[in-house]
């Protein structure tokens, strides 16, 4: 059997190499537009911060070592520029020498990944316009910052790689701003939780300007001033992440389906809907495996997962992918963020009764050096407890949090199931309560009516405007508000009616909910507790 | 309604606070026989390293801040002697004055915890002598070391307090051995697991001897040197960490059921088996999920979460505790090791047919400063596929590993329901085959037959006596051993008959797997990869 492959970076190279490794009889061909194949995309932009220092280290395999260990061929600088499915063959423009050259298969694997989005704006091809997609971009940028030629950079883009990026350009010592058109960074998190990283990032130098459009690029031979529609920002670097589109073009005579945003549709064993062809990695559209709707992952790790499910199914296996939780993790300055599974919005939108709670929870002992918080919005649908998202930012380990949280949502867990699980426990590690099980304890609490609280969200939206703030803290620490000591409250409060709306404020919420179950008890039946206490909310009296 | 609990520390203190929260108007009293309440036990071996600099960092709360935040009473410095269920009576002993006093109750927890076990040797008294129960015991020993009275100290007991004490005293400077009259140290782990962790504490100073009873403890007024069934060793310090012996003496009148290791049975609403008698903590026996077997689990976590349903249940809640999963984690220097669920020899006990594998994995991005390797042991049922255990080791995140395997053990997963699962992958946190996954294919690979391997603990067995060792490292790394380059072998090797019976071994396992494969597809019908490679076997020609 013949299979031909277009594309290897991540998808590919897994699936060829894969495919020789169980059949080393079967013919599987590379065909690459680029030189390098198979290089390590995600670390880019730690190249660019010199955390990764040599260029090598960006390269998993040239074509010539991967094709000796493998014994796949890999024909590099070839461009495929059109798919003949019925004489199974495809057209390649060689770039070596702009010959056309014909390819034939029995098997044909897309995984042509995705291009950045290059907006059509005056000034976009100035110098000092950089993307973040392959090892070249990266080592241009940071040859450029090594030459000192940036004081300056905006990153237009703020999801992952835009902040990476953003982070990477920081350390380096550039003043780095990062501007977006959206409403908020970090796409797909929490507008709370974006929220509150953007403050981080102003704190760490890094300012984030959002609902703030590019508008064009100006300069005089190279990058001088970036355009938008709120204000003009001097640079010396533009770093343009605002996207990327699947590299589907040549498939537009084939009639292979594809979603809206021009990635392959493949079904559960990664085929098209043209009999043997098949996609894989960026440029194809998956699954959401809760919603069982289409889902674009362009992500290493899912690229892996699709490239050796679909060798088994070549190989003669029949394996499905039931798809992803649009998991994430993101490395910021003193900051971790991650998330799994739905967002409150998502979680409506599908039909959900939708709890959430935000917790700020200790990482590990408190004791322990290096101990810190984390942030945590837990999802969860109110009827039948089912964990439906998680999403964090800390200092510590949020990978941990999430990684649990993904495994629970993807075995179908209720918030009952896997309260009381027996999940280590050292003080260099964790907590003797652990994090998650004490924000899953804390979502069951309010589910179930024992705690009464607001969520920052409704806080930020005026929910709790009629209630009177109670400084519930361990010492007095909201100006202007009532301080209420919790140690000293054994009997009713003079100075507060039974009915009257109060709104307990702490650090974190803790001593606020166990203030409200105190007051409860003495008759109190209007308290709310502010999730997330000062450490999450901006208090406004 | 009048709770009395006995005991103060980490289970009694919780199911004391969470009582009166819920339910003010309770009388809630506890009696404990020290001075100190809810302290931080498991924080004790890193004071004495100093890692925890602060002796008030150990007090999470003193009876007076507790009593005053919690509202319950709290007497110190009485033992409670006897227990009458009759009269719904308590007797105890006034620490103070020697008086006896009695105490009522509606209901009674017992949350007495456990003593270490003072072996009856000779010397057990002498100065020098040190346990790591109390914050007592570490302020005692690390004032000792301070003042410069100890060069040298013996570590009775290679558990995980005995190992952590090493590592902190280790970090103090003081040379430290760890004997253990058991075959290996870390009761509990897999014993190459064991193995592999005395070598490597052996490679950081500290020597581990097992097979190694202590006999007596010698000296003049103060310790000079230990006395064990195999040599003498010369100390300056001996600290006894062989156990713990529940405090469950007082009970003996009572017809209260306790296990053979004197532990109080209880069900799952940690009820025992006398009326309006409850236990929690290290004084009480537990469920094991998986077996549903009584299981000791004498720590931290699990006393928090029994304390927190006995709670529940005291106030008219009937919330069941379905038990702990053996989970376990320990830091030591420059290695992590952790374990969930089953250990291969108690999975067969239980009548598994089990499946293991050992794998080398990275554990985050290999180009990501600080990456490294975990080892990892998984075991599985061959029939289900059902996960049963995981153990591990390795520099970083073993607490993650570990808590994602004890997710999937929790909720019954099988090998085949997490393998594709969308686990967080960014460089400085995983890889993008996320190191859990990639054990779990291979696992699976080797229950499916697509990858022929010997277990590390075969080897060791002798069980490759018969083969021939073919080295398939990268470049040459096995002195005498053939080697054989993956990338140069695509056709028949003229070296080998097809039959011929080969141990495939490269550092990782990866790379022998892959010239297995390829050697398959030229008919060799005998190869063997040793699981694990060089990196955690030691090969003898």
């Amino acid at each position: 059997m013949n299979v031909l492959i277009i594309g290897g970076v991540a998808a590919g190279t897994k699936v060829a190499a894969k495919l020789k490794r169980d059949n080393y009889h079967m013919q599987v061909t590379i065909l690459t537009k680029g030189k390098d194949i198979s290089y390590a995309g995600c670390g880019l932009p730690y190249y660019v911060g010199n955390v990764i220092e040599n260029r090598k280290d960006l390269i998993v395999n040239t074509p010539e070592s991967f094709s000796k260990l493998t014994g796949v061929e890999v024909i590099t600088e070839v461009e495929v520029t059109k798919v003949n499915q019925n004489s199974k063959e495809v057209e390649a423009l060689d770039l070596k020498n702009n010959e056309t050259k014909t390819y034939t298969y029995d098997k044909l694997v897309i995984a042509t990944g995705a291009d950045p989005i290059k907006p059509p704006i005056d000034g976009v091809n100035l110098k000092g316009v950089y993307f973040m997609r392959t090892p070249e971009d990266a080592i241009k940028l940071r040859e450029s910052i090594e030459a000192g030629e940036i004081k300056r950079a905006v990153v237009v883009g703020g999801g992952f790689i835009g902040l990476e990026v953003a982070e990477n350009l920081a350390a380096q010592g550039v003043r780095v701003s990062v501007i977006d058109m959206a409403g908020q960074i970090l796409p797909g998190f929490e507008p709370e939780i974006a929220n509150y990283v953007e403050n981080h990032l102003a704190d760490h130098g890094i300012m984030t300007f959002t609902e703030t459009k590019l508008e064009a690029i100006l300069g005089d031979g190279k990058v001088e001033k970036v355009k938008t529609n709120r204000r003009s920002m001097k640079a010396d670097a533009v770093i343009l992440s605002i996207g990327i589109r699947p590299n589907t073009a040549f498939l537009a005579d084939t009639g292979i389906q594809l979603a809206k945003n021009k990635a392959i549709v493949v079904n559960e064993y990664m085929e098209t809907n043209i009999k043997d062809i098949y996609a894989v990695g960026d440029c194809a559209i998956v699954n959401n495996m809760l919603t069982e709707k289409e889902a674009y992952s362009p992500m290493g790790s899912s690229a892996n997962i699709e490239g050796r499910i679909l060798a088994h199914n070549l190989n003669g296996k029949k394996l499905s992918y039931k798809g992803v939780l649009g998991t994430a993790v993101v490395k910021l300055p003193e900051l971790n963020i991650g998330k799994t599974g739905l967002t409150e919005d998502a979680a409506k939108a599908e039909g959900y009764d939708v709890a959430t709670v935000v917790t700020v929870v200790d990482d590990k002992a408190h004791y322990y050096p290096g101990a810190s918080n984390f942030i945590v919005k837990m999802i969860a649908d109110k009827n039948t407890k089912k964990l439906l998202g998680l999403q964090l930012v800390g200092k510590g380990a949020v990978d941990k949090m999430i990684d649990i949280a993904a495994m629970a949502i993807a075995l179908d867990a209720t918030l009952e199931n896997i309260k009381d699980l027996d999940l280590a426990y050292a003080p260099p590690f964790s907590t003797a309560i652990h994090p998650f099980s004490h924000t899953v304890n804390i979502l069951l609490n309010k589910i179930n009516g024992e705690i009464h609280s607001i969520t920052p969200r409704e806080y930020m939206e005026g929910k709790a405007e009629s209630y009177k703030i109670i400084d519930a803290s361990i010492s007095p620490s909201i100006a202007a508000a009532p301080f209420v000591d919790l140690s000293k409250v054994h009997e009713e409060l003079p100075q507060f009616k039974k009915d009257e709306k109060l709104l307990l404020v702490c650090t974190k919420g803790k001593r606020a909910y166990m203030l409200q179950k105190r007051l409860k008890n003495f008759g109190y039946t209007n308290t709310l507790v502010l999730e997330g206490g000062t450490t999450f909310n901006e208090i406004s009296l």
